[in-house]
């Protein structure tokens, strides 16, 4: 074992048990684990008890991570559903994404001033509105069930609306990405990645042929996720090395592919049980090891109340304005606004894109841990509330 | 996302798939799956396809799969088997490991000239003694159950005999190893292994008796495979870092400290996905990575000939031999002989530690496969003869 090797095995021992010992921390204070995993990363970071350096290795670790978190977020869409409520829910996903794209942005402006189309500030902002688009649903998924109401129609859309918002906020980032490039010609980024998901759906094709004959033949057996991961792999390396497409999207991508299969349950179980055992919690964990809190100043952290406050609101206005508008009840759109305001590992992951392209600072994490944070908590509270008695005179 | 976290993204991809696919050839020829993905590595590596060079972050990918090998190993001790048949399995093992360390360490002589204690050839023939000792008795065990007989008297005494003979043949590696340094002082050596083994069970003690608390707090919570998990990381680490034994020993010795906890199984479980989805197929591709079949000739041709009989004929004679003398039967003597025979995951680590000690070319590695491939496909033919009718006149 050479020097190395020991290094990356005795961080990979700090990081596993931190992160656990964090998220189950977390999870007592009634706050995501990923909080508590994110938190541990911080402590054991350059900020705090210097324990562990970021590296190479724990970056490509990391991503791994990612990939496999974004892959099961793709594998989790449940198709039959999203047709029974597709159009509503695709509306509200629309302007579910737009809304705090824009708010965001300009909230961005507001604070650092407004910037000239193309310049790196410019894309700041539009990164910043960015990672106010993608709704986490795995909270409101939770408290609706123990609600007893996660078959009802207001929860079927709000699950249905969260998937797509993940979709058109990972073509918004890809998007953006694409435009960042200062030699990026417009039209051939806007080409390239519809090329990607033409060639997505064309592959996507034949291998859902594919695994749909290995499903039916060799139903829960190990080729099944093992080869759905390299599907994730593959498509996550063609998408970044061919299309200029974020990665992530080649592993969502293929997670969609899959998602319609017998045993996509299957497959995301297995690949949660990597995920939870190693490649989260240094995926989670890296994210506080990048944060430097000693560039946190106050200037940072108004503004990290602004962001929370706004990310929260626009999507209550965003997602609940057009169900209102779509003739659901005030109380029912109240319900899909509040549904749709969590926010999880999609933004997290959206956050590490625009930092890996620097055009964010690491103090800025602050903002995108906190509106997670507070809006897994306000969420559930909120929207008990709205299904009690009570409120039935809203 | 950088080059170089593409190139491990791209590299996984090919891995798992080539690995997955010739695993499962490997299976229909009757020859184990790691045979296979052995075989994947070789054809993807420099030898042949050049998909895949073998990286320094591969390495250290196949270095944790070896540590989940390892301490998956040591889990799947059974303490109460072993306390029931352990005096007579003891003797089985020792004997079984003393004639093939014997046998495989005067095979490299002959073939490579007797060399004085403490050269490198001295060393280099005492690994490939050591790489003949480790039974691998999945393919054994998977034969007794087939046949109905894996709680017998025969078949108790050979699993336990078989992780008996792991301990003592990690223990006669991590003694070799100590011994190499060229500054070794023999006595310190065998000091700091013995001080390595206090600590453990004493750390192992400690940690039991918390985990016990935890597995019966919160059985099958997903805390106790990862806390489990990082014990496996942290003895690896101490184990290299602070006492210069092998990595591999310290993650066995987690196992065997977590073996005796109700979830056990369940930690084996966990682990198991995360080797065979992705940490398996990179330490047995990797293997293939590293062997270079433009070295192989006939001289290695005819050294991987005999080392496979003498590695199957120590064994029958070392294990079947001593339980003769123990009074078995001379049946029941010959079906122990021929149930330790089989080797697997252990020889190969083995091998790969004499591997990066320089104390191996990696022509040698064909060798080690040719005896995996043989003496699985044998042992199950000659188990089955052994147990029919036909075979009790012996």
């Amino acid at each position: 074992m050479d020097f190395d090797t020991g290094m990356v095995i005795r961080d990979l021992c700090i990081i596993t048990i931190f992160a656990k010992a964090f998220g189950l921390l977390a999870r007592k204070c009634k706050v995501p684990d990923v909080a508590g995993e994110i938190i541990a990363g911080l402590l054991i970071g350059p900020s705090v008890l210097k324990l562990v350096e970021n590296s190479d290795y724990l970056s490509a670790m990391a991503e791994i991570g990612v990939i496999m978190l974004m892959f099961s977020a793709g594998l989790s869409t449940n198709m039959r559903q999203l047709k029974k409520t597709g159009l509503k829910a695709t509306v509200i996903a629309a302007i579910g994404v737009t809304v705090p794209l824009i708010a965001g942005t300009l909230l961005y402006m507001a604070f650092y001033g407004r910037a000239g189309l193309g310049s790196d500030e410019f894309y700041k902002s539009l990164f910043t509105g960015s990672i106010l688009t993608a709704t986490s649903v795995s909270i409101t998924a939770q408290t609706l069930k123990d609600l007893g109401k996660i078959k009802d129609e207001v929860a079927t859309t709000i699950m249905s609306a969260a998937i797509i918002d993940d979709v058109i906020g990972i073509m918004v980032l890809t998007l953006i990405i694409g435009f960042k490039d200062p030699e990026a010609q417009p039209l051939w980024v806007l080409a390239k990645t519809l090329l990607f998901f033409v060639f997505a759906a064309g592959v996507g094709f034949l291998v859902y042929k594919i695994f749909k004959f290995f499903d039916k033949k060799y139903p829960h057996t190990r080729r099944i996720p093992i080869m759905g991961l390299a599907l994730a792999f593959g498509l996550s390396y063609i998408a970044d090395e061919f299309f200029g497409v974020a990665d992530i999207t080649g592993a969502f991508a293929a997670g969609v592919i899959l998602c319609s299969l017998k045993d996509s349950d299957y497959i995301t179980r297995k690949m949660d049980v990597n995920s939870y055992m190693i490649f989260g919690p240094v995926f989670f964990c890296s994210i506080g090891l990048k944060t430097d809190l000693s560039t946190l100043d106050t200037n940072v952290l108004l503004f990290s109340v602004f962001f929370v406050i706004v990310g929260m609101a626009a999507k209550i206005l965003g997602c609940g304005g057009i169900a209102k508008i779509m003739k659901y009840s005030a109380r029912d759109s109240l319900k899909i606004g509040v549904g749709m305001m969590t926010r999880g590992e999609v933004a997290l992951i959206v956050a590490q894109r625009c930092l890996s392209f620097e055009l964010m600072d690491g103090a800025y994490f602050t903002s995108v841990i906190l509106l997670i944070i507070a809006s897994s908590i306000i969420t559930p509270l909120l929207l008990k509330f709205l299904y009690t008695e009570k409120a039935k005179s809203l």
